[in-house]
């Protein structure tokens, strides 16, 4: 068992993960003061594969809960199934003593989240991440939100939960193609931020592909830590911190939409996005061309695409401009200038965009 | 013109009042750096009455602005209207230096709050509040929220406005009901806080009810620096400090429910609020009869009702075990002292909060 830290003053909180933490639930939450009914936010795959060690948990400990199941698909993070949520929670919310387990992927962590944040002005919640993407990514940092009809995470706020629990076992039924996408994000960590990670993904493809307990157990506190690290001193976004974990996203995201967010899933199209940042970073001469095959041989043997494929190659230059983290009309890429190492430049030229994304076609 | 500063760290801004300040407001923002597109809330009336004002200053400054209309209505602050206008600020929001201006009353103030507190998980906002209620009270303190079907402000954030500009000229419009029920809120600070603005009051009330201009710059700056200190040193209500606002509330909001919102609006129902918490006081041997006697006196002066009349006792008594500020089965009441003093009492009998309500019928 794994335990990291969130340094945010009052908003501090611990990640704890390994594999079975699910049982110790009950007993983490009682040494938390945070109330007595649990809102459980999830969908009925998980309340019937989880739901009895779940309950269990919570009923030594003297906690009462209920589940809210919601469908398992991006339309779930909406405005409107918030307001079904709140209309729900307040029927639940007799006692006053109410908090929010998000138990799911990423979609359920950033819609419990949401609501959590806005029910009663901010209700304390915790997240149960399910997929290997939200235990190393989506349910640490505070980050929720729902899409609007104009794009996804219009809607949101910075709100922190008051644990995140990572059960190992939970990744030993997610489908392949949601591990390999999720490793997209390990990827990234490594090449931002810790070249001891690179190697070790290295050495270990083909286990952490076959799904080794130790592996899974390795990489998620190795990212939740160095994820843990970058929000801790920059919660909101606003010191420019956060943006290194953008890595690879500006053109990833386009990506993505020019796929319509059904050709590409968001790891898979982050992989791609990788490529090409690491494409530019060369034609500028920040990064080696021995780092650039390490990471191109890295992103292949973890199963994910190295080519653009099936995605119409101007929608993705047109769908690069709308990133919303451009001000004005400046564009902004995080750029490796090694394994480990990220810089952040402004203004890239258009035609260098053009050719790195051109190679992967 | 008064100016007076909410101290929290990050999060500060100041409150400017006085005759005319809204000619001002582009100069201010100008020097806020808060963005380059106003989006404002506001009401067809407010437009009408005091939009080319508004449109000028800005203009003046090199800002863009539109208008958003919503209904003068407590039915406006919902998550519909939220997701209404979050859908048209996205086709408004090209060039990402968006700000939103809330130019209205409570209503207008906390459904446009609450909007900017999760567009893009937080824009920059502003109060330009035009009733008495919202310049004393609402606009200062960053509590926003809109209502759901199970109750009143059920979903809501704490999002500090960058600044409240609070023009006196707005209230000269102001119905006389508006005028008196927020006195009910100005007699509320002069009793928890003030003993010298209580006395102000005594002196002036006639020409404050003959909306005095320099009588209403005197009690918005006094109140709003009241609230500026009470929330500087406890933003989210974590500390106890913001609980004796509430004053009046936990009995006034039990009237208020009690006649479907309708009999009495809010400030009536805090005036009754407030009579029978000090009926509570005086029966505990807390307050003087005569301190009570200047209190009832006051509160009759400022033309607010001393009796409850059209709702029924028994509804008033079920309604109030619903306050949302109970936690578990614990009532709890802010009690004056005396002028100027108050203290927080959990528990009190049921029969003296019957005997005070009885008094009162």
């Amino acid at each position: 068992m794994k335990n990291i830290k969130v340094s945010l003053k009052d908003n501090s909180y611990k990640i704890i993960s390994g594999s079975g933490v699910l049982r110790k639930l009950g007993a983490r939450l009682k040494k938390l003061k945070i109330g007595s009914d649990a809102y459980i936010i999830t969908n009925s795959y998980l309340k019937s594969k989880f739901g009895r060690i779940l309950e269990k948990s919570l009923q030594d400990f003297g906690f009462t809960f209920c589940f809210k199941l919601v469908p398992d698909t991006e339309k779930s993070k909406s405005l409107s199934q918030t307001a079904k949520i709140l209309s729900d929670i307040t029927a639940y919310d007799q006692k006053k003593k109410i908090f929010i387990v998000a138990f799911g992927g990423g979609v359920i962590g950033d819609l419990a989240g949401f609501t959590a944040s806005i029910y009663r002005r901010g209700t304390p919640y915790i997240q149960v991440p399910t997929t290997l993407l939200a235990q190393v990514d989506s349910s640490i940092g505070g980050k929720t939100a729902v899409d609007l009809e104009q794009g996804k995470n219009l809607a949101g706020t910075f709100y922190q939960p008051r644990l995140v629990l990572s059960d190992i076992d939970f990744l030993k039924s997610l489908p392949r193609r949601q591990l390999v996408s999720a490793l997209a994000e390990v990827i990234k960590y490594a090449v931002i931020k810790d070249p001891g990670l690179f190697i070790y993904l290295e050495k270990n493809m083909g286990k952490i592909i076959a799904k080794d307990s130790g592996c899974l157990e390795f990489i998620v506190a190795r990212c939740a830590a160095i994820k843990a690290d970058i929000v801790s001193r920059d919660e909101k976004e606003e010191l420019g911190l956060r943006t290194i974990l953008n890595f690879g996203h500006t053109l990833g995201h386009a990506i993505e939409a020019a796929g319509s967010f059904k050709t590409y899933n968001h790891g898979e199209a982050i992989g791609l996005g990788m490529l090409c940042s690491c494409g530019i970073s060369r034609k500028l001469g920040l990064l080696s061309p021995d780092d650039l095959k390490r990471i191109e041989v890295l992103i292949r043997r973890a199963g994910l695409p190295k080519r653009v494929k099936r995605v119409d190659f101007k929608k993705i230059i047109n769908a690069h401009y709308h990133d919303k983290k451009f001000i004005g009309a400046k564009n902004k890429f995080v750029l490796a200038s090694g394994i480990g190492r990220v810089m952040i430049k402004e203004n890239i030229p258009l035609e260098l965009i053009i050719e790195a994304l051109r190679e992967r076609f």
